[in-house]
């Protein structure tokens, strides 16, 4: 553990007395130098940890600390979603500002709890640091029988999609623009609130060849997977708009936005991607894989090249 | 996965041909979405999270980035000597400021390697974001038989300590100073390369009944021990001056500071505490376990109690 000032030992009491909580296969949670566990039997363990910093993945005027404490925890579970793994238990890194309130460290913490009891992996340790802005680091572990990878996909394999795609990015640039558009309901509340997909992640375990969540934009995480596996993925215009529906099309008039370019860009909805050789529960085919390289979008009019320009937060 | 921006990307390639190695019990490291485990058999894991928050915990223009990378993974390694457990495996979440130069995240990254080979616990996995200063998160799981807790100290333990204390604050005072005296030395090469003591640390499973490490200074950590225990920690000053030796005093008397004080309240140093019913290999004896609360410092003049202060870097 690294040296810690004054005043921050009372905030890591606060925040004990709202995570400490048991859970199988956790011998000891905070308070000691680690966390101490039962590794599982006869399942693999998947890890994971992911970082959200102020200004650049949040700006405190666009959210409450309880928002931004649940969609950090669900960012970092998102990647347990995307190999198809359960959630076990989580530790949490937090960079607090001296002036940081008690009332907003609560709310955060609430937050991260709320989320984790939604995913059921109790938050069993982590550390306190303080800095210039709030940074909040979620690491996860889970398990799984078999974890479904990137690199997988094999040509012929549909392209199959679960969740929503360009509502959260959608749903920031209202919230930039602080536009109150009750079509834009939907797209906020993507972006304050996003939902790891877990139980559809599972779904994938046994039949799917590859998957990967939507952090970044489709069209930058199904370049990962197209990448990792060495085939080109077509997208199909069609198809990708009968999944995304009418939510997405009406925040897009309100914005004055193109639905398809928030579809292929927007990032932060954390859907899953997956190439499958046949249908999933929960899961739309969106496009099919087949021999290349790279992301090709299939128009009524023709294909296209993609060109991923990922998701660009706050412009930086 | 948080989204990420244009030219991370590239970053992370940087550090994946870096971290990229094979461990055992480790079927996919870096590259897919989740680091995927084999669970060890017949042993705990055991799991920490530490941050080093550039301005916090270090200053640039102080050591180099390859001294930092080292010792932000130091200080998380401690945590696992600190419970008697072998490291296994990493992950590392950066924060790096836009301009951040190529160079300076290689030095970083081979830091962290050096650091990471020396403790035998490969970086499997990570995170990149950017922000206004660096920030350098580092999850670490190790295994053992008997995790040593911090609450198991019982009345008629003596003290026993392990590496040095006190000189890494002594080298930070130096290097803020900007001071040359040769005595200096020992001090300022103990803040920027501190060792994890992991074999003494596994020489404490079988023995100890309590350990800690010490990175908020010797009176915080044996008051996280005292108070986890419920019991009184009597710090003896012969044996810490015997124990400390003349390196701790030569810096002292270099830096005009009170080389007690430094014992007592430097931090840093990731020594070792623990009480134990009979001594242990490579520990020294510098106190006791007694009823009561808290800890006191028993000198040639008689006792008095000791208000630990923590160790506070920058003086924020």
């Amino acid at each position: 553990m690294t040296a810690r000032g004054r005043g921050e030992f009372e905030k890591i009491a606060r925040l004990a007395s709202r995570f400490a909580r048991t859970a199988e296969g956790v011998s000891v949670g905070i308070g000691d130098d680690a966390a101490v566990l039962a590794p599982p039997r006869g399942r693999s363990i998947v890890w994971t940890i992911d970082e959200h910093v102020e200004r650049t993945h949040f700006r405190r005027e666009l959210l409450t600390w309880a928002d931004e404490g649940w969609r950090s925890f669900m960012a970092a579970a998102s990647d347990l979603a995307a190999m198809g793994a359960d959630p076990w238990c989580a530790l949490s890194a937090l960079v607090l500002p001296p002036d940081f309130e008690d009332d907003s460290l609560d709310d955060l913490a609430e937050g991260q709890r709320l989320a984790s009891d939604t995913v059921g992996a109790p938050i069993v340790g982590g550390n306190l640091a303080r800095g210039e802005g709030v940074a909040i680091t979620t690491t996860l572990l889970g398990t799984c029988e078999r974890a479904v990878l990137r690199s997988g996909a094999v040509v012929g394999d549909d392209l199959l999609i679960a969740g929503p795609i360009g509502l959260a990015g959608a749903g920031l640039t209202a919230l930039e623009r602080a536009m109150r558009d009750p079509r834009l309901r939907p797209a906020i509340a993507a972006w304050l609130r996003p939902r790891a997909l877990l139980e559809e992640g599972k779904a994938l375990g046994a039949i799917a060849h590859a998957a990967n969540d939507v952090s970044d934009g489709l069209a930058q995480d199904a370049l990962h997977l197209a990448d990792a596996s060495r085939v080109c993925i077509v997208l199909d215009e069609m198809e990708l708009r009968a999944h995304t529906g009418d939510a997405l099309v009406r925040a897009a008039e309100a914005l004055g936005l193109d639905w398809l370019d928030l579809a292929l860009h927007g990032g932060e909805d954390y859907a899953l991607v997956a190439a499958s050789p046949e249908p999933i529960v929960g899961f739309a085919r969106i496009g099919r894989v087949r021999e290349g390289r790279g992301v090709v979008l299939a128009t009524p009019f023709g294909e296209r090249a993609i060109e991923p320009r990922g998701f660009d937060h706050f412009g930086q």
